[in-house]
């Protein structure tokens, strides 16, 4: 049933979620990385909006619900062996919990810096 | 140990490693996803390339040895529950192994399209 809907992408290799690297579309920033399983795809792409599937609450995870920094879906890219996505999104806030516009907002290491 | 190489970074929430995304530093492109555990990620510092771990091997995977597409490592970002990398990388040839620039070449789903 799964290869009906998303037959480019192999949910099952880890274990029925595929990782998901959230992009704006305007500035190229990489934003944050969730998963998403065929559900949450599926609900992503009907809403066009950054839906995802929570690992750790084990449910759908629909980004700026509550907070309202919702995500608008523009585009989604998928890789060679069809084990992960690439979502292009215009966020509307934030989309780091900590209030950044980023989750990767800190550096860990900088060749310059060395 | 762990703790005293990177105390940054939590390998252990997902069973020791850490995803971690490749951008190229000067498009923005996303070129692939992979993992990096603390040893593969000490020696990507150290040789400042992108080396990561296969976790289909199970063996350190240094990206470019065999086929000369190195990738150079500029700055390495890590977001905020210290479990996902991002490495921005000046690419010596295309990432992914069917010769494409990126691994992310094909679109799943275009807004505009619809």
């Amino acid at each position: 049933m799964e290869d009906e809907i998303f037959p480019e992408l192999d949910f099952q290799k880890r274990g029925g979620f595929i990782v998901t690297i959230t992009q704006d579309i305007d500035t190229g920033e990489v934003l944050m990385v969730a998963y998403s399983n065929q559900e949450s795809l599926k609900k992503a792409l009907d809403m066009k909006q950054g839906i995802y599937w929570s690992t750790s609450r084990n449910e759908l995870w629909h980004k700026g619900a509550t907070s309202g920094n919702i995500q608008e879906l523009v585009k989604v890219l998928y890789d060679c062996d069809g084990d992960a996505l690439v979502f292009k999104v215009k966020p509307q806030g934030p989309a780091c919990h900590t209030g950044e516009r980023t989750c990767f907002y800190r550096t860990l290491w900088d060749n310059k810096a060395k």
